[in-house]
């Protein structure tokens, strides 16, 4: 028997959840679900006979230790800066640890005890990171096993909403921790641009954009993701000339979110207090500098170049010049403004997400220079609860699990999906799920 | 006997430590200096009898809290955000602490506690914050005496170089914490102008910038500090206008550093690796957006309307253009930057840095409206060493220590120097000191 504890029971974790049950039985796990709220964790584990749902808080450091000692294998699905504490436990207790986050210096710093005690970190196992790396990989091997050099990688990933519940002119709602939509991109872009390391700070990410097409689905920004230099080497691409990693978003979203950056919207250290004595009026005319005319004259004349008819019609939407009250009573920049967008961008019921992923290769074979490949994703998720964005980083956490459960690799360590054993039984089982890349010769 | 703890000796510390030292026989004072390096303790305590140097890591709290146990006084000169230990060790055993820093959320938390025990939580009792609070709240409180209504309330202060060691471009030279310079104005100011409400956010604030004229020292820059509203109320000045706190720098100064905002320079979230692999001329480069012509060219493009020949003298001063090496072997664009203006605006012996402050009025007396009245103070430093900021910060902090330790005041709980018991012998003893605020009557 193996027992498997999963911490946090929140919307992204559905899918990954019923997987780990569904296979239970078969594979004699035991599955312990540990949320603060346990209705949460109750629903999750539906009754399930190998399911278990317990109430649990991470900063309970005492419960916490309790709880991870009786397990083997644990799935932390807190939000990234919570797993430090939980990798800590499970390398000390010799527990294995899986996650859907971006490793951590922290994480990093795990390795080699990890490796002395033979137990796996496993981490960016879900979508963005996850299924990016595998699919990426899978490409980038295939090329280099045909003897080909790759000039060029350009991988793009938005989570977004499905074109029949596009009912907005932002062509976005949430369908994940909103607060990190409100914050994306604030520090420094790193990326390798024909050769050239280039950087793009904050306050210019999201008017530096790169524009794609998806066959079907038609145009998307692209913002350049904070650390493109890193995965040079963790892709084994150490001569590539270009190599990006970015967001996307609807065409058009960066050009009306950079309204926000540009205004301060999105700042999130420091406090309004008696903020519930504006209104988002207000509150935008206080970040303008003096200048005369209504309100959206001045915003108008505050963008110049940056403002547009489209863009009009997105801060309409979002009722910036109505006297919308604010109904925090103190908050950053960031919070009073990500109020606003939960309640405008909301799934609706019945309401349906979208993943797009797009890899751009350049690269050169024996005997035939400068081929172009993209291969392109696209999930349509079910309903507002079943979304593509739970099925596409839950899945993948699961399957690559159980997979090391089942002994399809044996490695220990911080690792992520990267290496041919983890990433070809797990693209493998993806498609089976009807998670299918698509490829295309760019003539 | 009462016994003084002072935690830190760095270059800020130097008029602090000298005055307690003197004032420590008459007084019955013993005196510990603690600091990681036991001999800029030493040098500090310089052989007096009641004096004693130790050396003393902060982050060992078990030794931390046996040496704090052992005194009656603690005046914390470590950098803010390391308060916050001290404070808690200080409210459970009993001890007054002082500092010259910002009341943070963790030491306000403390007041009850504190007030419960009757100990005092002095703080910002330094420059600025510190002598701008004693020296405005005097004339604020004249003000009301004579039944005036006070309008609008401008603060300005800047640490710079004196007029005869100003020899670059920038009329900047370090005299504290080159960090805090560097990461100067990160969020978001707020200040009230006019009865509104006004927000200005890190990416325009140098361009927003005010500028005032002091007589015999030319115009200042001035950028709003980050926050002004929360000083409405401590300073009782609750139907005011207009109130502005605001940070000096030479005239000039404010443009140029935009250049490095704009760039995103002055990012200290994300890693540069193998920085000593660049120079400071492939760094900005890497920043700017793909363009035609020469680094210089490009940079001149890109900035526009914010670039001008004195810009361009102020960058080639810095030696930008000059494929200088960048000495870190890795560190945040903000880090890089720091370790160049490190070099270049290093205080040279016999230097001489200046405190500039104004406070500027505008209030209603009983048949007199519109009066308008500027009260000023410059301070020039005697040497690299014996800067006007050590003198500024230090002094105002240990009369006032001594003020308390002398029952000149009797309060506890968490202070600022407003109260007219703390800032009426303050101000007294730093005029018999040479710190000496101008009044003018302004037409």
């Amino acid at each position: 028997m193996v027992k498997i504890l999963i911490i946090g029971a929140g919307r992204s974790t559905v899918s990954l959840i019923d997987y780990l049950l569904k296979n239970s039985a078969a594979n004699d796990w035991k599955i312990t679900v540990a949320d603060m709220d346990i209705k949460l964790a109750e629903e999750k584990v539906s009754g399930n006979p190998n399911g278990k749902a317990i109430s649990f808080d991470i900063k309970n450091e005492e419960k916490r230790r309790l709880v991870i000692i009786e397990h083997d294998l644990i799935i932390s699905m807190l939000p990234a800066f919570m797993h430090g504490d939980v990798a800590k436990d499970c390398v000390e207790f010799g527990k294995h640890m899986a996650t859907a986050s971006y490793v951590s210096a922290d994480m990093k710093a795990l390795d080699a005890e990890a490796k002395k005690k033979n137990i796996i970190l496993l981490n960016e196992c879900g979508l963005d990171p996850g299924i990016d790396h595998a699919s990426a990989m899978k490409l980038i091997d295939e090329i280099k096993q045909q003897g080909g050099e790759i000039l060029s990688f350009k991988s793009y990933c938005g989570g977004l909403v499905a074109p029949e519940s596009n009912d907005n002119p932002w062509g976005y709602k949430f369908s994940w921790n909103p607060r990190n939509v409100i914050l994306a991109g604030q520090g420094t872009a790193q990326y390798l641009d024909g050769g050239e390391l280039k950087f793009i700070p904050y306050n210019r990410l999201y008017t530096q954009n790169d524009v794609i097409e998806m066959d079907g689905y038609g145009k998307f920004d692209a913002y350049a993701n904070r650390d493109s230099i890193s995965y040079i080497d963790a892709y084994g691409l150490q001569s590539i000339k270009t190599m990006v990693r970015g967001t996307l978003r609807q065409h058009g979203y960066c050009k009306a979110w950079n309204v926000f950056i540009k205004l301060g919207l999105t700042d999130d250290t420091s406090l309004i207090t008696n903020a519930d004595k504006l209104t988002y009026t207000s509150l935008l005319d206080s970040f303008l500098p003096p200048a005369k005319g209504t309100l959206k004259e001045k915003l108008k004349a505050f963008m110049g170049a940056g403002w547009d008819s489209e863009i009009e019609k997105q801060m309409d939407y979002l009722e910036l010049f109505s006297d919308k009250k604010i109904i925090l009573t103190q908050g950053t920049p960031a919070q009073l403004l990500q109020a606003l967008l939960e309640e405008k961008w909301k799934l609706k019921p019945n309401d349906k997400d979208m993943i797009v992923m797009q890899h751009q290769f350049e690269y050169n074979l024996p005997g035939e220079s400068n081929q172009k490949l993209n291969s392109s994703l696209v999930v349509i998720g079910k309903d507002e609860q079943h979304t593509g964005m739970a099925l596409t980083v839950g899945l993948p956490l699961a399957i690559t699990v159980k997979n090391f459960l089942t002994k399809k690799f044996n490695l220990n360590g911080v690792q992520i999906p990267t290496k041919k054993e983890i990433y070809l039984p797990l693209l493998k089982e993806l498609e089976e799920n009807q998670i299918i890349f698509s490829e295309k010769i760019i003539a």
